[in-house]
């Protein structure tokens, strides 16, 4: 229990009831009472309670927030400052020195109430950072590696997702266990050693979700990395790490990979630009494989122009023509997948970008049906998820969290007749699509939601994964090159606007997001 | 500039000119406008700012630190959240997205002076940390080698002096050039290993002043980490880095040197505890030299428990018999060197130790010319200094920072006339200690003063080295082990109590420290 001080300083006339509602929170705080903390609390929709994470608006949702984190540890108060602003409104600033190290400081509104009983109206709280966000890093440096001297890259700064080779240091894949078995790499991975030799250096290694296998961004060992644009969400994933480190203005570059959506998702969800190359265009070397048949390199940046830079200095064959000369297509069936407000803000940027002449109005195709894609998609995942994994898996029960250990188990009852099955299907939907959409660019939505909420049940989890997939199926069933730009929002939320190009046009269709997006600029 | 939004949410009418003040001052702040940012504080003692790093108070400490700190780039306000609490005071919560990514969140409290003008009288302001805190740590994992399954210090994290080897990274010894051209090494320094195998895992590898030819703790390449037990005052070095992370909670244990005083005094200044070992107690191999007549291994931390079990641990045979057998003293001469306020609150520890009956009086003794000694004491070790890097300096004019330079620029003058005679003096400036101090253990304050504050000039910082190298020099002449406790506060600054013991009483005078702050806890 905290001594308890008098205010060190004050300005106006302090009641002794604010100070005692003061220490009265200090001690539900200590003793994790959670009824009085959420009583200190004024009720309502007009509360206010912030922190590094971002701000919590309303009762409700601090209360929520509050029931969910767990006590704090024990704590002094050293320093408490009061200004008065009337006799019934408080201004109360409290600095704390944590037993477990650091430093606090805490400033609140409070006011008093009809009642008799001060409240805190408003509230926003410090402490001292962690060495490491470990839901974002497993390691960081001053850099980790440095790069060449110079080259186009030069200044920039690399989250590596924990699935490539850094010269020293295990891959980990996003799994404790499969960490503590791994060897320290003897070389880099080819898509570290072309960032590092273009001038980038890397500032460290990010998480992953397990094996990747996942899209939410959640990691059951190392928790959810944070969402900067949009608090309280999934940072998506499974290139989650490298997202919410670029997101966060840690680093300018994540790389990373994208099976499934991993790279596209978090993108969408954190308002970032990220590219899926053209399968096969990046050299794999030095990268866990999940399901080589769609697994592909690709980056993550804050901005069009950074991407750009990255793919002319590592794809540089990739540019030339510009992809948009042979026209654009939407696909009716995949918007009919999004939620009414993202297709909403999809459709009116498209109407936009078309009256303001940056393309010309897009043809609506037909696609294959969307239910055997995503069928397909999963099917030919899964059982070369089990071919990279399945004997690690099952020779370490236990070892991964419920959610990717289910895929696991559904990848481990896939027989060979199914998978020869499904490979069949998905040569014949890659012929058929690729056959709709010849050599025109697809326009989609990255995703068909928003971010979930962190506090989104697995089912609503799974619900949004399935349409997910079957968006982002496209591309992976024929390989060809995704960017995402932010260029939708619901609200607050970011959603990526995303060009699907032909095979081989990665800086083409950067190049063209781009421009689209300078065109879409209010 | 940013976009004006309209206020997201709001309780109460809200004038127009508090949100024009509000605007106004995002502008000013976009601008860096210093003028307009400081008009836009209240004026006077009550004024508060907070953030991460702790609280200002005054409008002269918030405009002090505003002139330093730079511009902030710019950002978009994403929300903003007015509260009003009477027509005149109002509490405005904004959230902001910077450009260069994270995202922030400001809690102000405005109130409408007698003038018509809105002032901000409170305010909190957070941001996403940065990947890692450079100031503090070179790299950070997590953790960044693995201990040993079961030991001793299982479950203790240990930040380590980037003066010891770690297997597969340089030695930087704090000088960027000097990193540059360092190899990885080979294997881990002895005192590494030795935590490893006793079950602690390093955390990273935390900063040094340059070469740890300091005891300030400031950088002029990597910059100074903060003081969490006394913001806005230095962390005391060398070992500034390692003590920064422990008292930060960052890491359980600091490794560390100590040549004149680089664990004392970042312990003493930072109110952690902090070992001086026994010289030639502990295994240098692997670790940079400074002047090895006087070089020591050592630890930080945050509690006096830990710092025994570390202790016990790794030099098990210090132990045995209390040194207290022998009794006490106390040195006039040296307590003359402390500020008034400090030797003032020693005294008083003191006094409540001998009449709690912790301690017998202690004796006073006389301890050769104190001026003798840190002459001695200075001249060998820069003539050491030279030896370890004297040549390597030479080689790469202006890779060091002023204070630093200009120490090995004294280094460099000194003959071998000079260093014979220093040499000669110092033996027996420690013949003479020693039969001065038997098997007593000696009592002072670890440093004369409380850390000086970040805007102390060169020459107040160098008025303060002076009494301080010469208040360590007693240990460092005799390579006496000797551990300060936090266990003195001027206001709420902290001083280290220091007990020199004789050499090889390692453990007896850290335990023994523990039971006098026991002792004297209230």
């Amino acid at each position: 229990m905290a001594e308890r001080i008098s205010p060190t300083s004050a300005a106006g006339e302090v009641p002794a009831g604010l100070i005692d509602a003061f220490w009265d929170y200090e001690r539900a705080l200590a003793q994790e009472d959670i009824a009085a903390l959420d009583a200190a609390f004024a009720d309502g929709p007009a509360t206010l309670r912030a922190d590094a994470a971002g701000l919590l608006v309303g009762h409700d949702a601090i209360a929520t927030f509050r029931s969910a984190r767990g006590g704090i540890g024990p704590r002094a108060i050293v320093g408490l400052h009061v200004r008065m602003s009337d006799p019934r409104h408080a201004v109360v600033v409290s600095e704390n020195e944590p037993a477990v190290g650091g430093a606090g400081v805490v400033t609140q509104a409070w006011a008093l109430g009809g009642d008799g009983v001060w409240r805190i109206e408003a509230a926003q709280v410090a402490a001292s950072p962690a060495a490491l966000q470990r839901a974002v890093w497993r390691i960081v440096g001053d850099p980790l590696v440095v790069g060449a001297p110079d080259g186009p890259l030069a200044g920039e700064t690399v989250a590596v997702k924990d699935l490539f080779a850094v010269q020293g240091f295990a891959v980990g894949g996003g799994v404790p266990a499969f960490l503590a078995e791994a060897a320290a790499a003897i070389e880099h991975a080819a898509a570290v050693r072309a960032l590092l030799a273009s001038g980038a250096a890397v500032t460290g290694i990010a998480r992953t979700d397990e094996f990747a296998y996942s899209i939410a961004g959640q990691n059951s060992h190392y928790g959810t990395p944070p969402n900067p644009r949009n608090p309280g969400h999934l940072p998506g994933g499974s290139s989650s790490g490298p997202a919410s480190a670029v997101a966060l203005g840690q680093a300018s570059i994540g790389l990373a990979t994208d099976t499934g959506g991993s790279i596209r998702i978090p993108s969408s969800y954190q308002g970032l630009w990220g590219l899926r190359t053209t399968h096969g265009a990046v050299d794999h070397a030095g990268v866990l494989p999940l399901a080589p048949s769609f697994d592909t390199v690709g980056w993550l940046t804050r901005d069009g122009d950074t991407l750009a830079r990255v793919v002319a200095a590592l794809l540089p064959e990739s540019g030339g023509t510009s992809p948009a000369a042979a026209g654009f297509t939407v696909a009716p069936a995949l918007l009919a997948l999004a939620d009414d407000d993202v297709r909403t803000a999809f459709q009116d940027l498209l109407d936009r970008l078309v009256a303001a002449g940056a393309i010309p109005a897009p043809t609506a195709i037909e696609l294959p049906d969307l239910g055997v894609c995503f069928g397909a998609f999963r099917t030919v995942q899964a059982a070369e998820a089990w071919d990279s994994h399945g004997s690690w898996v099952t020779a370490h029960p236990g070892a991964l969290g419920e959610a990717v250990a289910g895929r696991f188990a559904y990848a481990a009852g896939i027989d060979s007749s199914a998978e020869t099955a499904a490979r069949m299907v998905a040569a014949d939907l890659r012929a058929r699509i690729d056959a709709a959409l010849g050599s025109r660019v697809l326009l989609l939505p990255t995703a068909p939601t928003t971010a979930p909420s962190v506090l989104a049940t697995p089912e609503q989890i799974d619900d949004v994964r399935v349409r997910t997939i079957t968006t982002t199926s496209i591309a992976g069933l024929t390989g060809r090159p995704a960017v995402s730009a932010p260029l939708l929002r619901i609200g607050r939320e970011p959603v990526g606007f995303c060009l699907v190009g032909p095979r081989g046009t990665d800086l083409g269709i950067v190049e063209l997001a781009a421009a689209l997006a300078a065109a879409a600029a209010p």
